[in-house]
């Protein structure tokens, strides 16, 4: 799934050819699993610039006294490589 | 999954066998999961008649500037074929 | 995924090696995705002890009328054996 | 898959959301595929209640002598779970 | 898997790359699994030309009253695309 | 993979939420897997609009005397719903 | 799957750390999957000693004219490798 | 995988076509991957009879300390229903 | 995918069912893909006769001093046995 | 897979949502599975703090002159990201 | 995985392109999973010259007796395709 | 897939057993496949040392105005790591 309608500035600035990384992280919510995505997203972003997409490989979580006491959501997160990295 | 305890009237009308479409698609939200879902589901309706489950495929989404933008979550929708379909 | 740091107290009771049993169950919710996770676990829990993990392995839904009516979350259940089960 | 126009009758009772169980058994023929998945539900339906719908996980069989003794159908089996359960 | 020995005539037809299109379809049956695949494709048949090859994704089925009411076969089929398609 | 630095004046066209759909194709070719994967991309082209992205599922081929006469690549094909579509 | 109550003469039979090999095969039927199956094991018991066991991979057809000419079922067979093989 | 030569005595009393019913488990153990399914087995054997064959599902494991606490091995165990079960 | 339209003659040599062996072999070249399946299937086709077609498994290499050396292609290929095969 | 029974001083470290991170590594042995994977374990211990789980993805080994030379073990590795990380 | 460091001798003798066969056996042992592996890559390369690698593709077992009395290891086997093979 | 005969000088520096890391990248061409993964390669030979092979993942592009704009290659590139990495 992309960006919809390319524009003439982005265009230019992708003569190269990009390479971009992916990352596996699991990010952790008590409320649920869209709050576990942007939990680990926000983590992942303090320390990695340029990130791009992600996409879920496994929705998992914890049962304490049966009741779910924390969502865990398996994410690949992929951001492009910068010349300097 | 389906329906629960059958009823007469219902199994009257499937007499024949019935065919079913499945057409995939790809719902996105600003929100969340259950919205990017909910989105496709209503798109899909405006076009296709006798939408009867969903099934998830797979759950993206784009981030920007460190926050995700866009839940791209990817369904596979099916539907009876009616006779004149 | 699992708890964080081991303490004593929790250690000394793992001497045996314990046996966990996984068992698979739809939660259903006219609500979303995370509702339909915790109404299956708490019906789990009901006759179930030791719950301790679940993973979603499948997220399906029925529509009517082109709207979503049930969404329908499969889960393995993971749980401890007692000596007694 | 699901039943296809739902009845008013059948919707009254769906108030509540209803959690099923899912439990994986091998059925076994001497004469064919159809009839090991036949064999399989008719033993499940002697000690399990409301019974709804079965999956295909994989299909074996046994060889003796050049020719197929069994075939050996692995099928999930989904039953709704009463209150009483 | 394909035609064994190709012949001449065929071959001529074939100097342009063709493009084939897969669509994904449930047939359902109350017989077993070769019916419901048998329903299915006729199915498809009425509305597509040049049917030319399934396979089957997943098969399934609803029970009632710890009977199979119904197969329910995920098909795959692939047909050519002509020109004026 | 999407596009690399969003601009102003794209973001302003999504501001609703958009829908994709994703056709199956087969895109043959005896040359080789990337022209393969061009003639389909342009087969498909003709018939529809707002083509976005695509995924290789499988890469096959027919052998005729040895020699591979056609490279086949099964490609999921996904573009953008517009409101008239 | 296997056997169900093993008996002395087969165990004696068995000290040695047997060793079994594992074939595939397509088998074709005009008739349906059943048939399909007992063809392509019948092929391979012309050749090769010992079939123990097989299991489907996968279940395709060609469709000629909007019927189904062939179907085709995908078939892995294991076989016990005597000391002479 | 099979036993090997069927024997006169077992075939007899084989003539009904039997069901085999798969739990799920998941045996541990702090030595290794061989101990940790035989722990999960010989806890299983306790309440189930007739338990037939098994099959890895997954390996997993818990580090404390920069070392390997704990192996875990999920297991698909299936045993035959007796008429009484 | 399988040849186009059937012919009168191709038919009347298809009147028994064949079956297919299916190998898995491995094509490497220093040149890319498409050499290196193409490698892999002339190799093939000196030892076996009527190949007719082939399945990519896996796209793997190897990589010396930071170059690509060997691409290495995981492909199944199906050829039909004659009656003396 | 968990820990067992939570207690109340590591709960109340737990108040943060944390994030982990899972690096993928292969470990290797001339001696079996259980000492690639621990050796791996080990090697990553050297670098990465607050390992807490590892699953394997993949077995594989290497053979020179008939006998197994390397054990390889594909491992995925979580730990916990630290703030400083 | 792979050697490591390439030398300059092993290099010369890899001019041309090289094809591998890829077999599947099953290895049993009664005393666990390695010893399992191991006896099946000593039966295969009785026969089978050139054994380069291996790949475990599932790990299953009998039960008799509530004790395990075959591991049973399916293994993928390559090995390279000397001229005259 | 391995490097072929082994030679002694290699050999005795693999005394020792070695780890390998595993990273996922994304190589991108205009041009094609091939040209994507080497063009992945080349970028991650820049920082990481010792890259010893690759796997590919999934292969995506990007289509614009009817056309390929960017053939999008994911890749597991595995690299040994070195004593003081």
């Amino acid at each position: 799934m992309t960006r919809d309608t390319p524009v003439t500035a982005e265009r230019s600035t992708r003569m190269s050819d990009h390479t971009y990384r992916v990352t596996e992280i699991v990010g952790t919510s008590t409320e649920g699993i869209d709050q576990a995505i942007r939990n680990g997203i926000a983590r992942a972003a303090q320390t990695l610039r340029n990130l791009d997409w992600f996409e879920v490989t496994q929705t998992r979580g914890q049962i304490v006294n049966g009741q779910i006491e924390y969502y865990q959501v398996g994410l690949k997160v992929g951001f492009r490589l910068d010349d300097g990295d």
